[in-house]
């Protein structure tokens, strides 16, 4: 199937830049990019689709999250944080069965895919449901069990959760032609331990899996680290050589300087998290720090309990505007800077090749944006459209893999009503 | 004309509250709310419209804004605040034309209309052509002419601006039903000198007008004011007679505590315009510090040329969410706080009586939010979702004294083909 989209405002990255394609054609052969630029391409298509007026860059990577929790929407917003988690997040996430699990994960795949997510990595217990749910849907996704360790005598060797990452590994690992692959994962330092940590660590490198982990979300965490163990969460976590594998780390508000040289030594990757930070009010992550370090700086939602919900425009328009706020100074983030942590950076984060992009040889991965609302004319810069003034609404096609999952307003893998009919059967249960 | 809205999810305030009616009706009398609440009302209806899963709150005011200012979405975004307003935003507004104006104003009026807004405070030049659309498009709008004095030797008497400023007054102040209020406006310290603002702001008193300005938006201005005049700006404007009508400050990110006092003093309302200030790197405004003190908060977008967009629900959204993070306490802002102030306060800003709440005998100012997006399911708590996941795309209808603007994606009073072949001539002109 060769398909030919044309006439198109075409947003990619050469060397690193932003590049603007004013009148595009974009060629996909199957599942790849066969042709971007500004000359129409040779050859002959199955179908030829008109773009006029629209804006097609590539798809968004939500690089942290925890899609179940769309079930959660709303519980507990503005509490304190130990009332919001351990009063209501706690008791509702004990409730929940593998049937909420799944009717969950296919909400939040419905809410990503229609505001332009194609990929996104994931933290969650139950996670064969919504590996499952990304193959159906079409999405690629890295997805992880989360190890945590609260009994110090317990062998790691023994470790449930240990034994349940390493089954998802070996059933899930390169799933789905590739779009779903296994990470490892702990899930922080103070729900995890020393022997823990390491041991599972090993396995990780073993594998050649890469590790997802919470990383000085707070004050509170950061500091009673340093009480505990004399070091820093990111001292703690490379001590342990669970940056000896590819890994990435979640919020990073409290990082200090050299937590961000090992950081960047060890090749980890940051994912910026702008509004649960905010929302449970852990504050704003040094992000034009981590970049003038040369760390590789993505975005993610978080999940939709902190958030309170699961669209990366949304996500990529504070990172722009925050620190800009924090720091005094209009020049620091740029719409360029932030579609490139939400596009490029992402696959490197997830370690997928020839991915986050447009250019030929690449998967064709991307999202089509509408200049048909008011709040998208004039259309004089659409990078800063884009960031600054598109919203999900101007979402008008999310394609995977060259398959269309999502047009002008249809899903066209998932079956909203049922999706929705189980949702309803989950909230009527759990609330 | 008599119509029902029943089974719908209705939030209003009682006794400065937020309620919640779970299954609610809404009954429309003309351009009167006849019934709110949870019983059937009595009575024939001309129309009765089902609203099951639909969320129905008080329209929204934007409390201050440029609406021509579209017309500049995007230009010299990410650069230095001087660049971006010297080289970029100063030198297209002097070759805007009152076509310009005209066709600006009538997208805006879309953009707003579209994302739930019913009523705004306006600030900029050719103002007739705002209030002209305004009273096309059936929303409502307290309209200035920004009073500016650069010519120390210019006698406030012989200003043209004033001149333009009390004509405006004269030909619509209640104009369109009432639905278009003239403000006065000053519009800021350090670009007014003492002798005008004395002056227009004893003008403002005789007519019972409406005093609009900018106040403390960066700490230059803020300074600097000090520096010449040996007072904040609060401290000039209040010497100068501007607080003794009824006044609003957009901004005021710097205010002291002292300020704070003078405003609270005088009954001055403040704008809050979290985008902006973030995005021209002026800071954080102390919302919570303002609300503690028992001052008046609304919010408003501010220009589309330093947002880049219209939307509340956006504005809505960032101010529940960055007091939280850069005070680092969740429990600041809430939805609650949130929705009242862009709601309720923003009718108190403008002096509109029976207006920004739904209550029997106030104005059928109300907007409907859909909840058949995935981003709106679970619907556990409704204040939470309007706030921290709904977006414009879920803004089903927006209605104006019992008229509806837009209804499912249409616009019911507004020409769009022909704004947007207008605005398309504008821009082709300008740039």
């Amino acid at each position: 199937m060769k398909t030919l989209y044309k006439n198109a405002i075409i947003l990619n990255f050469i060397d690193e830049k932003l590049n603007v394609i004013k009148d595009g054609f974009l060629a996909v052969d199957g599942d790849t990019l066969s042709y971007v630029g500004d000359a129409l391409p040779e050859g002959e298509f199955d179908s030829v689709l008109d773009m006029s007026g629209k804006i097609i860059m590539p798809g968004i990577y939500n690089c942290h999250t925890h899609t179940p929790m769309v079930l959660l929407r709303g519980v507990g917003s503005d509490l304190p944080l130990d009332k919001w988690l351990f009063d209501t997040v706690f008791p509702i996430e004990d409730r929940l069965t593998k049937e909420d699990i799944e009717a969950g994960s296919y909400l939040a795949l419905m809410e990503m895919i229609s505001s332009g997510t194609v990929s996104f990595s994931d933290m969650y217990f139950e996670p064969e449901k919504t590996a499952e749910a990304v193959g159906e849907a079409g999405m690629k996704a890295n997805i992880s069990r989360p190890v945590q360790c609260f009994d110090p005598s317990e062998r790691p060797e023994d470790s449930y959760r240990i034994k349940q990452s390493l089954e998802l590994f070996n059933n899930y690992n390169n799933s789905f032609d590739g779009r779903v692959l296994i990470d490892f994962c702990i899930h922080a330092e103070y729900t995890c331990d020393e022997k823990t940590t390491r041991y599972y660590s090993e396995l990780c490198k073993e594998k050649q899996g890469n590790m997802h982990i919470h990383l000085s979300e707070t004050l509170k965490e950061h500091k009673e680290c340093i009480e505990k163990y004399g070091k820093t969460p990111a001292a703690w976590f490379e001590s342990l050589g669970a940056f000896s594998s590819r890994a990435f780390a979640a919020h990073c508000v409290e990082l200090t300087e050299a937590d961000m040289d090992i950081l960047r030594n060890n090749g980890v990757s940051i994912v910026h998290n702008p509004t649960s930070n905010m929302k449970l009010g852990s504050g704003f992550a040094p992000v034009e720090e981590f970049i003038k370090k040369g760390i590789n700086v993505t975005i993610g939602t978080d999940g939709a309990a902190s958030n309170n919900n699961l669209d990366m425009l949304e996500e990529m328009h504070l990172a722009a505007l925050i620190h800009n706020g924090y720091m005094k100074d209009p020049t620091l983030m740029s719409a360029e800077k932030v579609i490139k942590a939400a596009t490029v950076n992402g696959a490197v984060l997830q370690g997928r090749k020839n991915a986050g992009n447009l250019l030929a040889g690449y998967k064709a991965d991307f999202v089509v944006l509408s200049t048909d609302k008011p709040n998208m004319r004039p259309c004089l810069d659409p990078a800063a459209l884009v960031v600054y003034s598109a919203g999900r609404q101007d979402v008008y096609m999310t394609v995977c893999d060259g398959k269309v999952l999502y047009k002008n307003g249809d899903f066209l893998t998932l079956d909203k009503e049922r999706i929705y009919y189980n949702v309803r059967k989950a909230t009527l249960r759990l609330y």
